[in-house]
């Protein structure tokens, strides 16, 4: 199963860390994180991006500061404060904890996020691009907790719909849906917490860049309920729970346009994967795709061959380009592998078939947030037109 | 400034803690708790109502559970995992965290929630009623985050709405309204969250004990903006948001019956308190009451003069009665000083005006959540009939 490969190579990614003291000198114009708590002074970035990190641990031996994959010491005060600093990290959202004497926890400043299979601590270093996911005075569509028995999981599942602003106001207006998934060890909170969403399509909807639309954001994570026989590995079902079940139902319940033009998908990472494999399967139920530092050809950067690939369903390219209205890729300049390998053989293949798709770098940006709201950003703007 | 009494009130009564070391034998049919992260199997709860925290610090020397104004102390084993157990706690939810050589975290198995002025760990204990604020196979409403721009403190705020299930299908029905408001050191994603106000509607609209409702959640600090020269002690200005501002957009973005005696508000604690302001300031707006383990009179448990109690509003009983359609109390039979003597005495006065009340007691609950999730419950059953 794909997951539990992805599973284990993102552990090592995690826990592949190294202990740094600090040497370096740091500008002294450190601001309390736009993520903290209410009222909380620390963590704290800098204009190069470093991370100040501050707690009172009076009987500490060792507190470390964790992010990015490496562990930077902390040095305590005569009153038993301990504050340390990180290298300068990537513009954007980042996942962090603090380990005091081995304990790994989440900093008690921060708000708390879930990313990397916990909820945990979050810090935005600010992006020279910041403006397009802010928080403005703009109208703001609603955020929709949406809560839902689902008989193919058997099991209570959620997910959030983004209506844009104005779909109160008009009982007539019918709306295009975007379907858009988080990546792995994620959930349906990514994109409208830390991925920006409504806030980038508020901003969008506003300066008209973007058509009115609603999201539906739901968790990829969705699995064959196990009976004692047939326990062990688990089945997914997402695709199942997708098609039978979750667009029915925004169907049902939101006033959409239902119908495969006015019908997007996208994802990024795990869910990059995913939803290519959902529209590819159901070109009846979507005309527009959005993959976002993922394939379906992931984690392999070997040739492609389209005759086997996904069912040869990019095998007539001329076809392909009938059916399809907007086929777009993103990728941070910056990631690491297997991204740019499985990403640069699937495009291989695209243009070998005489597909057309949009492609887009973000710069500077990792496997990460940034790379995932400038993908939605730039990805938006382009459907149901 | 009321809520800065209470802050050095509440901070008194979350710090004074003592620590115990463990003599006792529990029960061994521990459970995780219900509102832990996904997998984690840890914190847990047995049927004594004792909570078991775990977590690994291998290198640190004391590690306390701190839950309920009791510090406990952990103990290490060979591996570097510290367990620990509290004494019985009250059934309901709990805000708690974990110390770890000194320093307060919250504890990395739990979901996390806004209260005691942080986010941080919080604990189910199963309630012997438990099923009205359950997850059940019903027909769920919606909660939709709503950001909205605030001239009045010029900020930045949100609600949480709640709308009942069906209000999308059918764009005729109009809808009565509950404000419904958090209490100190709280937010408004209080009764979303842990309040579990979505769930317990449901489930009273699914079995036709309450009429099908909207729900507004907002946030109860709200402040004058401050000018260089003004600055000082922050003034509230919550009833004017109220009244000048959430109002008239509920009223507009969503399909409500916009009269007095089709909108209720209630409280819980400082919520209580000031809801009680709100709807004797405003009886043009509001036909009904809620507080919840609170009172305007609070924290005093002296004698209430009516003719001068909030500008003699109580002084004509008759007038009153007429006016208010319910006029609703609630308190936990395990309440600490000076809740009950303050609601006590209100009581007093309501009776000698010949006022018309429902009184209400949560048996064996404190000051926490499973009191207002049973106000709630109890008080919603009567609006708008």
């Amino acid at each position: 199963m794909k997951f539990k490969n992805k599973a284990v190579f993102f552990a090592a990614l995690f826990t592949c860390t190294i202990s740094i003291a600090q040497t370096h000198k740091s500008l002294e114009d450190f601001k309390p994180s736009s993520v903290n708590q209410p009222g909380k002074a620390f963590p704290q970035v800098n204009s190069e991006g470093r991370v100040r990190a501050s707690i009172l641990a009076t009987d500490a031996k060792k507190v470390q500061l964790d992010i990015g994959g490496v562990k930077y010491d902390m040095v305590k005060d005569d009153k038993g404060v301990w504050t340390g600093e990180s290298a300068p990290q990537d513009e954007g959202f980042h996942y962090y904890q603090l380990n005091i004497d081995g304990a790994s926890v989440p900093d008690p400043g921060t708000k708390y996020f879930y990313g990397a299979g916990r909820w945990g601590s979050g810090i935005e270093i600010p992006a020279v691009d910041q403006d397009f996911y802010a928080l403005k005075d703009v109208p703001h569509g609603l955020v929709s907790e949406n809560i839902y028995f689902s008989k193919i999981t058997n099991s209570f599942r959620r997910c959030f719909v983004y209506t844009p602003a104005g779909y109160e106001k008009d009982a007539k207006t019918r709306y295009p849906v975007l379907y858009l998934q988080h990546g792995s060890f994620e959930d349906e909170t990514g994109w409208p917490t830390q991925g920006n969403a409504n806030l980038i399509l508020d901003n969008l909807i506003a300066a008209q860049k973007a058509v009115p639309m609603i999201i539906v954001m739901d968790n990829g994570y969705a699995y064959k309920p196990q009976t004692g026989e047939s326990a062990g590995r688990p089945v997914s079902v997402f695709e199942e729970v997708v098609i039978q079940e979750i667009i029915p139902m925004i169907d049902a319940k939101f006033r959409t346009i239902a119908d495969r033009e006015h019908r997007a998908i996208a994802g990024l990472s795990m869910g990059a994967n995913q939803t290519m494999r959902i529209i590819m399967n159901n070109l009846d139920k979507f005309a527009s795709y959005g993959g976002f530092s993922g394939t379906s050809n992931y984690p392999s950067s070997a040739e492609i061959e389209p005759i086997t690939f996904l069912d040869g369903k990019f095998n007539d390219g001329a076809a392909f380009n009938k059916q399809i209205k907007v086929f777009w890729l993103g990728l941070g300049t910056k990631e690491p592998n297997p991204f740019p390998g499985s990403v640069g053989a699937f495009r291989k293949m695209l243009e070998k078939q005489g597909i057309k798709y949009v492609y887009y770098e973000s710069p500077g940006t990792a496997h990460e947030w940034l790379t995932w709201r400038r993908s939605l950003n730039q990805y938006a703007q382009l459907l149901f037109k």
